[in-house]
């Protein structure tokens, strides 16, 4: 029985957990809030601290990018931790994500990184008005962002900016990046694996839709051959720059035929979620295939399938589990306004299947809690009809 | 969350705790060798003896038919439990099981009840040879089972099942059914669900074969709907007799176009595995929606699936893990001759594919083990071709 140690307790660690448990794998999950190693679907049994759950472990991997690096130092020097310490560090800090991009030679929005007003004052004037600022560190799910439109919002965004830089605890300082605003045609992500032999197998492209700078549907149906070869070329730069083991996820712009990377994420990732039920390896297994040096699963789409995520809620009218080819993933939280409590995978024979049910499902579901699903849903299946 | 707990701690339950964690379902089973309560995946944890189990749980079921009946007779007076107590009684006591198909009017093989001698006798004058004596209560996977194909065996047989009979220990007095051997064509099981509310869905029929009286591999594909509604029939009156929740197995002998039911099984079943990647919702989660008076999931067949039970051996060449379409279950349980440790399920888009991988997957697999496999995938191959 392979042992792998996940840091992190979160639900990512649990769906390891119920892709690895079949592969004879024991997954345990190192909680950092608490200290404490847990089992992630009982998590009521603890099993000593950090240290322990190193030593106990065959292989560590983790389930996001912020873990600290004093953390990421003690599991590197085990020599046991996959994706390495390195390839962490740069999901998890913005300005080292962009310099692997330019070094690797992978087109992605024109940027400045800020460490003083002067940088602030050169982002300004060198790239074009919308910009985005986003922090180097901790930035996902729409914090730490700002926009500036109009060059009167500029010292207002400064001084909330550099509050924000200030008021950073981590080990490592807080910075910005300032990125030229893409005006995009739609976001896509793709989520790919690549194991110790050097192997690698990606996922279809999957389409994502935000609501609130958090994800709210993806979509992974047939993609145009060019787009997928191009995200995949993306996709083999950057994990052989990082030597890369495990599962990577690239979110890119799509403008025009082009794919621009906005961010990478060293770790499974909530837009591959779809592929629980609609490819046939999902991205927990493959992510464990690839960091136990197994061969990787096949990441071929079975059927069109989407996945929404369940934000805020704990509970669903029960009808919705009537509805053909879906299917429900709780998380086992406790229910917090906005936060990620579970998904659903949906999946349709053709798209227009799909796109049918995932109207019949936005009918059935909260309007509040779900915004943005019947627009998307009706706009969809128009396109598909 | 919904509490559940399951009689019996082997995989059935561990598979059915994979398939309930998602649903938001706490999933723990009773071990009966043990009397503890314990979490399928941990099983280090202990929660309990019957009593504690029985008053946490919301509802409560069994992996297999042969409970004690005090266990079932305390679970029944809970009113907790789901199938009924009587149901898998039926399905634990072949005397009961061709009663109930008499009653159903259900196709079945002609038979007599053994009590005496005086009814083996009788069975051997009005049953055409040859004849296959099953015992009545715990007699799955080819255990106390005789075949008798000429009158010179009979003596040797009664002394046989005689000794058997009076060396039963259980609470229910053992007997025999004796029935004459169906020369049939195939064997072909169908797992279906029945829930609370009445609601009713089947997968498709599967394919069965055997190696030394144990389930060797499992082939669902498309079907005939005329064999495939003679079963649903089959199956909506015996559930329905039952006043059956839960998933429940039949398993028939083919004989031409007729479907002669061989034996239920008031469960979850070896020959539905296939559903975890076969079918839109597996029979484990089925079962828990049924049982939990949720919706049942569609039962529909994605694409061409075959189940290899693996038994007897804890690892498999790891490159069996690099054919496309191919999922391993493990169960985590120690190795033991002939034990079922786990299986293999695999895909196709077409059954040509899938007999193609079959072929692929015999090839890298040890001879001794799966003795039958080679044979098998290359008939399905020449049939598919």
């Amino acid at each position: 029985m392979k042992k792998v140690l996940v840091l992190g307790a979160g639900q990512l660690a649990r769906m390891m957990d119920l892709a690895g448990s079949p592969l004879n794998m024991d997954v345990k999950a190192f909680d950092v809030r608490t200290n404490n190693v847990v089992h992630p679907i009982t998590p009521e049994h603890k099993y000593g601290g950090l240290a322990q759950g190193i030593a106990n472990a065959d292989v560590i991997t983790a389930e996001f990018e912020h873990v600290a690096h004093d953390v990421l130092a003690q599991c590197q020097a085990s020599g046991k931790l996959l994706p390495n310490s390195q390839a962490i560090k740069v999901g998890g800090d913005r300005r080292l994500e962009k310099a692997l991009l330019e070094s690797s030679n992978v087109a992605n929005a024109k940027h400045i990184i800020i460490e003083n007003k002067a940088d602030f004052e050169r982002a300004l004037t060198q790239l074009e008005l919308p910009l985005i600022f986003k922090s180097a560190l901790e930035g996902y799910d729409g914090k730490g962002q700002w926009r500036l439109k109009s060059a009167e919002q500029a010292e207002a965004i400064w001084q909330e900016m550099s509050a924000f830089i200030d008021a950073a605890t981590s080990s490592v300082p807080q910075g910005i990046v300032a990125e030229k605003m893409v005006p995009f045609d739609r976001e896509v992500s793709l989520v790919g694996a690549r194991n110790i032999h050097g192997e690698i197998s990606v996922y279809p492209l999957t389409e994502n839709h935000h609501t609130n700078g958090v994800l709210s549907v993806s979509v992974a149906a047939p993609i145009n051959d060019a787009l997928q070869a191009q995200a995949g070329q993306a996709f083999k730069k950057m994990a052989e720059a990082l030597d890369y083991v495990g599962i990577l996820a690239i979110e890119f712009f799509q403008v025009g035929e082009q794919l621009l990377v906005n961010e990478i994420a060293p770790r499974v990732h909530n837009s591959g979620h779809w592929t629980q039920q609609g490819a046939d390896t999902c991205q927990f297994e493959n992510h464990l295939r690839a960091i136990s040096g197994l061969p990787l699963g096949s990441t071929q789409l079975i059927r069109p399938t989407a996945m929404v995520n369940i934000l805020g809620e704990d509970t669903l009218p029960v009808e919705t589990l009537a509805i053909p080819s879906l299917s429900v993933h709780w998380y086992a939280k406790e229910k917090r306004a906005g936060r990620k409590m579970g998904h659903i995978n949906i999946s349709g024979d053709t798209e227009l299947m799909l796109a049918q049910r995932l109207t019949q499902l936005a009918q059935l579901l909260d309007k509040q809690a779900f915004p943005d699903l019947a627009e998307f849903a009706s706009k969809y299946l128009a396109k598909v009809s």
